[in-house]
């Protein structure tokens, strides 16, 4: 049986859906490292019944392990501590230490940034952030806000036998509670927990081209061999992800699982150590000490964003041309005016001849250029919205592509951008 | 009392990070759009003791309507619908005339793209899917999977007196999901549910400049007068988003906090209606008839991206130019090469010159230029990482800017794409 953790995500912007939750994920992958599976995640709202019956309802799973985020602020609203701390029947009370600590952040802070705020507020502010649920370990703030450990209650055994979970108790901001972290797993309750969890590999393969279908057909013949694996797999932005988790005695069914990957689709296997394209195209340029430069019509710029996500992508990126008016495509990437009005500006034609002016205006040793219809408006029955028009070049290869992209203006601009990284990777895999 | 749903997301990838629910988020603004508020959303993995638990616990909240996403492919592991029913005790039968409209479906897909998949398990997986709990309503397919809306038991009383809530079942994809959504909501149970809710209205403001804790205390000052209005505030990408949800007859109140917000933060109030900055800056383009390109270093592209997100764009974005490398500066903005090597490639000069070159090359009207360091290598104490300077120039007007951006690489290029919008918006006032 795993070891798990339930996440208890508190905040009225995440419930409402109008800010993303960065701190589950994150906190996911960070458990998994330590051999925690993940049971539950749950977003409640600011209001103290909802976190508290969510609480109830992870420790009754039962989880070995609460994790919640956000809800440490200086104001009444933000009750995380001392519902966590009445859950676990542990009585809050001031730490004196502990409020003056925060109490000198709070000045440092306000001096450097220059604000004024009412000093009694202010107090109030601080002695609600320093208090402690009796026995709980404190977690020294990275922002202002402290976190905790609550260890479950020491004199209540639940119907199993066992104390109960304990609670980390983390702020909100994804830089505070991810510095908080380390402190967080030192934590004598956290770390008995980890140190009961068994470890879990995890292995990622990238397929491109493939379908669901084929690879679940293939993984049925497998049959028993896969039982041990926990594998799950999922179609993302085209390419074809194959997550497998397992304990480390099971690493020889992994390596014959992924054997037969390699060995069913070899052409359409890209990446069996878990490389994204975007590192994998880095390594390319940098192996072949080449450089790349684009010309954008339809994601006008987002693949040139996207070559530079990396840090030290200088070394290879020289830049770009974003050219969405005809105007700007024949004054920035020389395309003749005359080709657009011959054969349109979304054709195999004007792809090529951006490949190309990239090339030569950046002085690059590979260009790429993008011309297509994202949408809404635009299309027509010969050329739909969807249609994106692609061109790699070195100067000797021209490798001209042309897709139908499903859905709308963001998804077509989106995909457009991932499979002009899929082709420069086949350039590059080619030139070897 | 509001009326409130939960809803429950099923699937490993989005419970263990790796892909982001999108189903969450548009769920709540289509039931806040119809008065119904959110208690929890909730995230289990494809285990049915899990899902079966999260069902529970809001059934016992309580809830009123529950919904899932998720979970009702062909294969054995997809056992959401059946779940549900268990849960409300209704034994799943196969829908024979289902089971035909399925079939049907998956044999025009597999035609069209060209499948060959195993006959006996494509009938097995169509099967599976047409099983429906008595007494549910069946949700035509999008995809192939139908939805349900299956309704709490006919005799089982809740202590509270109440039938508990009816559980509205729908696919994972989003796109299925959206489809399906109109027909959910016009199922008996769930209009039921949706006719006592009471309207609930939404407003946002947005404010650029003003801190979170100078808007704390104005509305402390407002007192009683802000008691019926559910107000959240929140920082993102520097903007301060005030959102405030209140019944149809608090709108005189909600009014009264609305002026008092643009007189007391008149400079920095920029949306007063929900506007988005895009759609703000696209708005005053296109009221002056105006036309825009950038140059971009840090950012390489992120800035073009994103004035070309929305639809249409084309009426006043020309392109840009992505100048990573000095080379490209001086070759394609035209910055000359004496200046960047005695001023540096980050500083005011060269941002000046970009926005100047950007207009140049592309005769724009408005330029903007952005030059700085992302890191996480090439800061300096005098230049540090998160450096960046900008200009938005209209020929005679030129607006140097300079920030230092906190946080890691990615939120250095974000933050000052969003920054530059801004900028570009109070030029654009300026010139009315």
């Amino acid at each position: 049986v795993s070891t798990r953790a339930g996440i208890v995500v508190t905040g009225t912007e995440v419930l409402t859906g109008r800010v993303a939750d960065r701190n589950g994920p994150w906190l996911a992958e960070q458990l998994r490292l330590v051999g925690v599976d993940i049971a539950e995640v749950i977003v409640v709202g600011d209001r103290p019944a909802d976190l508290l019956a969510a609480l109830t309802h992870l420790a009754d799973r039962p989880v070995d392990l609460i994790i919640t985020s956000g809800g440490l602020g200086p104001t009444a609203d933000d009750l995380t501590a001392r519902v966590v701390g009445d859950f676990h029947q542990r009585p809050s009370a001031l730490d004196p230490e502990l409020e003056r600590r925060i109490a000198a952040i709070v000045e440092r802070l306000q001096r450097g940034r220059g604000w004024r705020l009412d000093p009694e507020a202010t107090a109030a502010g601080v002695r609600k952030q320093a208090l402690v649920p009796a026995g709980a370990t404190v977690l020294e703030p990275v922002g202002t806000a402290p976190g905790l450990v609550v260890p479950p209650p020491d004199d209540v055994r639940r119907p199993d036998g066992s104390a109960g979970p304990p609670v980390v108790v983390l702020p909100g901001p994804p830089r505070e509670l991810q510095n908080m972290w380390p402190a967080a797993v030192a934590a004598p309750p956290v770390a008995a927990v980890i140190e009961q969890a068994r470890e879990l590999r995890q292995n990622t393969l990238r397929l491109w081209g493939t379908m669901e279908s084929d690879l679940a057909a293939m993984m049925r013949e497998q049959g028993a061999a896969l039982d041990d694996l926990e594998i799950t797999t999922c179609l993302r932005e085209g390419e074809l992800e194959i997550v497998t988790r397992y304990g480390p005695d099971r690493q020889a069914d992994y390596d014959r699982f992924a054997a037969a990957v390699a060995d069913r689709f070899p052409d359409t296997l890209f990446s069996a150590d878990g490389a994204t394209i975007d590192e994998i195209v880095a390594g390319l340029l940098r192996a072949q000490s080449l450089t790349i430069a684009t010309a954008e019509s339809c994601t006008a710029g987002l693949l040139a964003g996207r070559l530079t996500e990396l840090a030290g992508s200088s070394d290879y990126v020289l830049g770009g041309l974003v050219v969405y008016s005809n105007q700007a495509k024949h004054d920035l990437a020389g395309v003749p005016t005359e080709l657009i009005e011959r054969v349109g500006a979304v054709s195999e034609e004007v792809a090529v001849a951006l490949a190309d002016g990239a090339r030569d205006r950046l002085g690059a040793d590979i260009g790429v250029g993008i011309t297509g219809i994202a949408g809404p408006g635009g299309g027509s029955a010969e050329k739909p919205v969807g249609l994106v028009h692609f061109c790699v070049s070195d100067g000797t290869h021209r490798r001209p592509a042309r897709w139908v992209i499903p859905g709308g203006r963001s998804e077509v601009r989106g995909r457009a951008v991932l499979l002009a990284l899929q082709l420069v990777r086949r350039l590059l895999q080619e030139r070897r």
